[in-house]
């Protein structure tokens, strides 16, 4: 059968190995597997959490309320913003497709980072958009507004902190960059890791309700899949001027995130004492690997987001990641991003331990 | 800030009610709402889905296995087809959506009964396909047919059981139609009230394995929203041959279907008692509404469903459907297909008793 053109385009999306596939490959107890790979929170989801969504095991059968108001009502109290500058989206991975498809079409140029979240490209591959990205692997802010000035994108993004390396811009050099923006252009800013940044540094905490209000061009993203411990739900938001969220909502697909899934959120988001117990966690358990890299002498960047990315420079991060597999530890080579690096998830104290006696073994070897 | 032009011919999906705005709307108790509008099973799930569930609320911070086997291997055997000849989505609608951006482009032409499931409009508008509908409401293969030869349709949607009338087309016609069109047509069969079609009448009952090893160009779509319980987990699945799969995995957004969904479904599927024991309480519960209809001499099309549509000819469906809702019951008003008629979930026994003893109440004033 034939099927629309840009399909040959298209390659299907291989996501990484789940624990389970691990287990059987190595013949290693389910117990024993650390997967440090998807940045995923290791503290699992706040009690009151997993008390909210088994008490609501009645209401599988039930399609989910559509208006989703009760979690929008929710965001739209703790980001200050109005209930219809929201969306909500399976993932904010589906916010990001729905602003490809309602923005771009076949030869309208997006623009990103060298190195950054896989699915911009996915999902702008998916409309015949023609990718644009800077040298930069990092977010150079300098080189972003030259490429907008020869390329006039109908999308930029902005991931910060940047997926898959960490990095993180200043909130300043953000919005002095969007006033050079034009207001037809959508910048989407992915603050996917932004809860990390805030608490680290908070100079690079961004504020939708403030960007929003300056800037009707821009699009925040968020997410419950990192610091809110909910990856597996699929709950992401994104927030913008009413007209963006508009446009949006029109190419939404009904039921897009279920009922479980939104009571869970809701929950998460009122759970503010874990969220800042995990953020301390991380932050405490990076400065271990840091410590690590430094008396390694391995190059690593400095991330405000929940995992660090190691240059290898003297190993081969292939080597690294499968030997690691062996072993039943899970972590992300980047060579498919065509670095001799690995992104390493903060997880437990334990699970860290665990990891770092690895590395430790490794680089005697 | 403008968007692509075919934002400007969508509009925004307007869900039904849900329980917890009706209450608050008329004051009334929410344990005395009841919903008979979206065809969901009155009877919940599996005792045996809610304890999977219950049990992996610890999975929650962890992506859905995206490679999805467990659910897979397990509709493989369910339908004795291969694992390549399957695909998973955010309910069977999501599929209906990869179907129509994986075949259709702006003109082309989608066919499809004059009044059927919503959706088929709704993601066909998306890609700016031309719409033609049969001038029957239920499916008449005849018109089918003379459509088909006159538009050259890239996609025809046969809806069996078709919601919202409750019609079924006989196995022998549905084979019969498909001999007549050519192989780079894709002809969608959404079995989304399959199950009950079976269990009333065998000579109804499609075989998604036979369908798909005769016909290349068949894509047979199933859902876990209803017999199975799970209408607030989204997921549904399409049966085809194994190049249109591998056509629709190109354009699947990955992790589409959450960790708990994938778990609940898996579940869902090997509990064919449950299964049995609700198609023959809706069939037993289904015969009190054809009595009473036949009673009151209210037309109604006869349904191999879960749900029953009165035709209502002396009474006007609006206002009827406004009596009910004050009374905090929810059915579903056909006004909005032009039709004066109410479409009624088969509810456990009590809600029908309570709804055809108002339903009694209403014809009497």
């Amino acid at each position: 059968m034939r099927f629309n053109e840009v399909l040959d385009c298209l390659h299907t999306y291989e996501a990484g190995k789940p624990i389970e596939s691990v287990v059987a490959q190595y013949g290693i107890a389910a117990k024993d597997v650390i997967k440090l790979a998807s940045n995923e929170n290791p503290n699992g989801v706040a009690p009151a959490v997993k008390e909210r969504v088994a008490q609501a095991l009645d209401k599988m059968n039930l399609y989910p309320d559509d208006s989703m108001s009760a979690l929008k009502n929710a965001l739209s109290r703790h980001f200050d913003v109005a209930f219809g500058q929201l969306i909500i989206g399976s993932g904010s991975d589906q916010i990001i497709e729905l602003a490809v498809h309602a923005k771009c079409q076949k030869g309208d140029c997006v623009l990103m980072a060298g190195i950054t979240f896989a699915m911009y490209e996915i999902y702008s591959k998916a409309v015949q958009a023609t990718i644009v990205r800077t040298k930069s692997a990092e977010h150079d802010l300098t080189e972003f507004l030259e490429l907008y000035r020869a390329h006039s994108p109908a999308i930029i993004f902005l991931c910060t902190p940047n997926n898959p390396l960490g990095e993180c811009l200043l909130a300043e050099d953000v919005r002095a960059f969007l006033r050079e923006i034009d207001s037809q252009t959508l910048v989407i800013i992915d603050g996917a890791y932004q809860e990390y940044a805030a608490f680290k540094d908070k100079n690079r905490a961004l504020s939708p309700k403030d960007l929003v209000a300056e800037f009707p061009n821009v699009l925040y993203l968020g997410t419950f899949s990192k610091i809110y411990g909910l990856g597996g739900m699929r709950v992401g938001y994104g927030i913008a001027h009413a007209p963006i969220i508009a446009a949006l909502h029109k190419l939404r697909p009904p039921f897009n995130v279920t009922t479980l899934s939104l009571l869970a959120a809701e929950e998460a988001l009122a759970q503010q004492d874990f969220v800042q117990d995990c953020l301390r966690q991380c932050a405490c358990e990076m400065v271990r690997y840091e410590r690590f890299c430094e008396e390694k002498g391995i190059a690593f960047i400095r991330s405000f987001a929940n995992f660090i990315t190691l240059k290898l420079e003297s190993k081969d991060s292939t080597e690294l990641a499968q030997w690691l597999l062996q072993k039943g530890l899970i972590v992300r080579n980047l060579a498919s991003y065509h670095l001799n690096a690995i992104r390493i998830t903060i997880g437990t104290e334990s699970q860290n331990t665990r990891l770092l006696g690895l590395l430790e073994e490794f680089w005697s070897l």
